[in-house]
């Protein structure tokens, strides 16, 4: 048996496992380099000036530098060099773009931008314009009114989007909507509702305030999902199992890949490439992945409620709300732990430990098998599937996603995403579904309790170089085709494939459920044995589009959910499928208007952006915390390798 | 704490788990049981008639008999009497249906069928009939005449089909399709082309021969799929992970079912029930599920192939189909086995070791979490997802099913199914795609390969019993609401449910993938505190249906695919979807044809029948085997619970 072939597994960051601790240019920046950013940017303005970090992260060097370095360093080679980019408040007026060299702490460049839209919030404006209503002598009004105590209260901050508003009317405002502990931590569960706060984020301070009148908020009762609370009954129960991992994971299997952290986009994949047992080398699948947006609008057009519709990587940073993990719980036992960085508003690194989990999956499933009873003797083959699973969970104030990159040895890439945590709800007069007569805007759950129906669509980017950069998009279409003559068969009809290669980005827009087609990634340069193109497949989970109009304000901005499939040329800018600035974004730097110029994209090196989509009508189930409702995709190799690149796996 | 519930798992026998061996009116027959039918059917007919059995199964006692011993018996009490199904070929003329009374051993009843197709194809006819070429002299000569030895020729049955023919015409006729062994135990990789041979089961003689012209056999190299037969290198390999439970699965979670077997549908769930921890009692979901057909049509018109449209479960059998499990590849370390019994042509009872295995599995994933970071202390509450899945594979022939039903604590049902094993290739003279110039009705995977197109469609019948027998099917659709007057909300639109309720047969039939809708299943009759009436959601996997033309003979015998969805009112003898008699039918008895009647269909005793469908273009990386490719659907609760049932599960 010859030896099993050495991987590099690429860490980002010091970990709990036994590995080298290689650098990438890919790599996120490092504590040091945090402190970088902050030394180069403090010098570069004056003392007087307050600047607030909103976004910082790495400045990708060029593919093709990446690359290059990739496959040609050595333990001296020179990498890439490190920079930053920064997205800056500064004296609470203006936006500025700055590129910093991390190596030199240097300031690279600084631009104004004068475009519309804001950055990210940050989590300190978030706390601040938090605290704004208890500090209101209307809001405390309203409270007396409610019967409501002021030390109960806890508040949130909702961006408050766009609808068509000009000038002024564009600034830099939110609205901060409160709950009501008094006795259970799931303050999801009880909105003080009727009231409107609106706070503008740069001058911190309450811009607009009206009460539109009492509702009942939804009762403590049964709403908090702390064991420790819980009475009897129990149940159910079962009898626990163990997961034991008798060796370290630094080196997985046929996969290498490169495991990346953004504060906006939270777990970045990158230079992910499989090894070909019979070429022996590594060939690349995906450059990079990551969740690029997530759209979240609620179908509720009251006045507290009818502008959530979030974009949660955009406006709150899908990075920055890393939750970290629960080992035991939240990973089995064999996972293996890694922390993160994000910067605070003062540019501070602030450590996210538990980030990031790693576990090799066996849930007991079959790789491939066959019994052969035909032959003299009875053949039975089985090949058990053990897979890798990097695991994060982003927690954006009331909803938990589970982020599932899963790394198959038969060559698939799964992506899946766990929807749990809690539901927004809004607090009513009803206390029965007979109640209800007029337009509720979702589903009674409980009494004085509407869970909102809503949607969640997740954009990624997935820039695919299925063996080399250059790539095509082929719409493999299955048509039924009618047998002309019956003298030919006597069959009537049967179905056959249609490949259609997308010339340009408007032939690669579909909305999935239409029609039956394929969606495969192919290398047109390079062919299988018999002559296939090497390709990938791309298998959507669950399949949704948007319900709202296309005029309407709140997709116009999230134009990008309008096909599940885009496809675009690679360009260095274009990452976040709802553009750079998100909050109070006009729709004008979306995936959508960058399609628009319909740039050729057969035989280059392209960008798959596909959207994965959830409608929720919310049912008693998922009261007061809900099940996890899973979906995802899978990119499967479709002729990219000569045969099953599992059937010489090794026997466990 | 309070104790845990006790529940009832029942098992139909003996297993090496530690359990009660309470028997069930739903067990399938034990070897005593074939054995009192052998008895009875043999003295009903004379010495001289020869008897075939194609079909022994329970006939299953009225559901009203069936619950009211579950809800009623003690140890006791009666249970309801004890009856056998039998189809029986006579004197390989007739096909009889007759009733056994399986504790008297008496025939209870003897009809002559005389309706058009034929029942399962029994192993014994099988094996002759494949044996029958080499004993036919054109065939040798066909072998010699392409240099092929006989020793190394295996041959299989394939159905016929019906395609319009009438009298004679529809006689017991198969096709039998020779395979090539020599050096490879892959013989589905290695078909003999060109020649088409026609069998005679009754008379069990050849009855047509035609040979078209030599095409070659593919090569045996690198077809063996065999760890023993792979040559260096090996890999991918992984860090074996074992999986170790410290107790018995005797009694399990908040889940009680009955496992059954049927040597047509394989496993049958029956009478699973949920235990409401709020409610302290079991609560009805399903009185039975199980795989009602598999259609599996190819799409080559060519002389050998047109007829392939198989229908695995009527023609061959997806319970005598079971591949007996490995213990430590097919299901986990942690996995209890069970037998199955299935009766010979004769009516002797036949043991299949390891029909059956059933396990906890806990794959890492999360059944719920929340993390709240808004409260004065952070709140992580974690639970980890664990499950009971009862696992059997079918090989029908070339294709293995893993077949899982699995059972969630949050509620729901999963059923997945996995598909491995071999293509069916024709073997061609293309070793070059660019070769390929008309039509291949494939894809070339190798030399002289071509995988053929074809579809898989799994029509599973469920008869939900959610709460209780009276049940309405609730088309939940999610439809744009544009906003009259901007003055009411700056929003244009938004989305909202629309609910109608499935009055008869007709509107029950659905397509998916036009359109948005839910699938809910609800009790009218029991509402929740707030007024939602109860209710499970089926939640769909991947969506295909058909692509023949309706009025192709093929798709007539499989109109029961049409639609992913139907409902039926619960009619004892409407059990398989494209008719009990499936070899040779010509569509005239299929769940299509039984719903022309349009019956009621609300507040009633339904079935759901729901297909779950696969377009299979075979890419390179099935060849020589195919790794495994899943789907599958959830039953979910939806308002049959007061509110999420495993908030107060145990934490493990």
């Amino acid at each position: 048996m010859s030896k099993i072939p050495t991987f590099l597994f690429f860490f980002f960051f010091s970990s709990t496992i036994s590995i080298s601790l290689s650098s990438h240019p890919l790599d996120p920046l490092s504590p040091a380099e945090f402190t970088s950013v902050q030394t180069a940017v403090r010098s570069h303005y004056s003392n007087h000036t307050s600047v607030a970090f909103h976004y910082i992260g790495l400045k990708e060097p060029p593919k093709s530098a990446v690359l290059s370095w990739l496959h040609h360093h050595t333990p001296s080679s020179a990498a890439p060099p490190r920079r930053a980019f920064i997205i800056a408040r500064v004296n609470h007026t203006t936006t500025h773009e700055l590129t910093v060299d991390l190596t030199q702490s240097t300031i690279l460049s600084d631009q104004l931008y004068t475009g519309s839209g804001y950055p990210l919030f940050t989590f300190e404006e978030q706390i601040a314009a938090n605290a704004l209503p208890l500090g209101h002598a209307p809001f405390l009004e309203s409270l007396r009114r409610r019967g409501l105590h002021g030390a109960e209260i806890l508040c949130q901050t909702y961006g408050i989007g766009w609808f068509g508003e000009q000038g002024k009317g564009c600034s830099r405002i939110v609205r901060v909507m409160c709950n009501y502990l008094d006795g259970t931590v799931n303050l999801f569960m009880r909105p003080v509702e009727g009231i409107a706060v609106t706070v503008d984020l740069d001058r911190m301070e309450i811009v607009g305030y009206r009460d539109r009148g009492i509702v009942p908020v939804p009762k403590a009762d049964g709403t908090d999902y702390r064991g420790s609370k819980q009475r009897p009954p129990f149940g159910p129960g079962v009898n626990a199992i163990n997961v034991v991992q008798p060796n370290n994971l630094n080196r997985w299997a046929n996969w290498d890949f490169h495991l990346g952290f953004d504060m906006r986009a939270g777990p970045i994949i990158s230079t992910a490439s499989i090894f070909d047992v019979d070429k022996q080398t590594f060939r690349r699948v995906l450059y990079r992945g990551f969740l690029s947006e997530l759209f979240v609008p609620y179908m509720d057009l009251t006045e507290e409620w009818y502008y959530r519709t979030f974009f949660d990587a955009g406006e709150f940073g899908y990075g920055l709300c890393t939750s970290s993990l629960l080992p035991g719980a939240d990973c089995p036992d064999n996972a293996v732990f890694m922390e993160a960085y994000f910067p605070d508003k003062d540019g501070n690194p602030q450590q996210l430990p538990n980030a990031f989990c790693i576990f090799e999956r066996y849930a007991g499933d079959v790789m491939w098998r066959h019994t052969e009873a035909a032959t003299p003797e009875v053949v039975t083959e089985v090949r058990r599937d053990v897979s890798l699973v990097v695991r994060m969970v982003s927690t954006v104030g009331n909803y938990d996603y589970i982020n599932d990159w899963e790394f198959k040895q038969s060559g698939s890439i799964k992506v899946t995403v766990g929807l749990t945590g809690l539901l927004e709800v809004r607090g009513a007069d009803y206390t029965h579904k007979d109640q209800i007569h007029d337009e509720s805007y979702g589903q009674i759950l409980s009494e004085n309790t509407i869970g909102s129906n809503h949607d969640h669509f997740l954009t990624y980017h997935l820039d695919l170089d299925v063996d080399g950069e250059s790539n095509s998009f082929l719409k493999s279409k299955l048509k039924t085709v009618r047998v002309p003559n019956r003298t030919t068969s006597p069959r009537k009809s049967y179905w056959r494939v249609f490949v259609e290669t997308a010339k340009t980005e408007s032939d690669a827009k579909i909305k999935l459920g239409s029609e039956q087609v394929d969606l495969i990634f192919v290398n047109p340069n390079k062919k299988t044995m018999v002559g296939n193109p090497v390709g990938y497949r791309l298998i959507p989970g669950s399949v949704a589009g948007p319900l709202l109009s296309d005029d309407d304000y709140v997709q116009i901005r999230a134009a990008f959910t309008e096909y599940n499939v885009w496809v675009t040329p690679y360009n260095e800018s274009e990452k976040w499928a709802g553009g750079v600035y998100v909050d109070r974004s006009r729709g004008d730097d979306t995936l959508a208007t960058w399609s628009m110029k319909d740039r050729e994209i057969e035989d280059r090196d392209i960008v798959v952006w596909y959207t994965l989509g959830f409608h929720h009508v919310p049912c008693q189930e998922d009261f007061p915390v809900m099940p996890t409702l899973s979906s995802g995709f899978e990119l499967r190799p479709a002729n990219f390798f000569e045969r099953n690149p599992v059937l010489k796996a090794y026997i466990s």
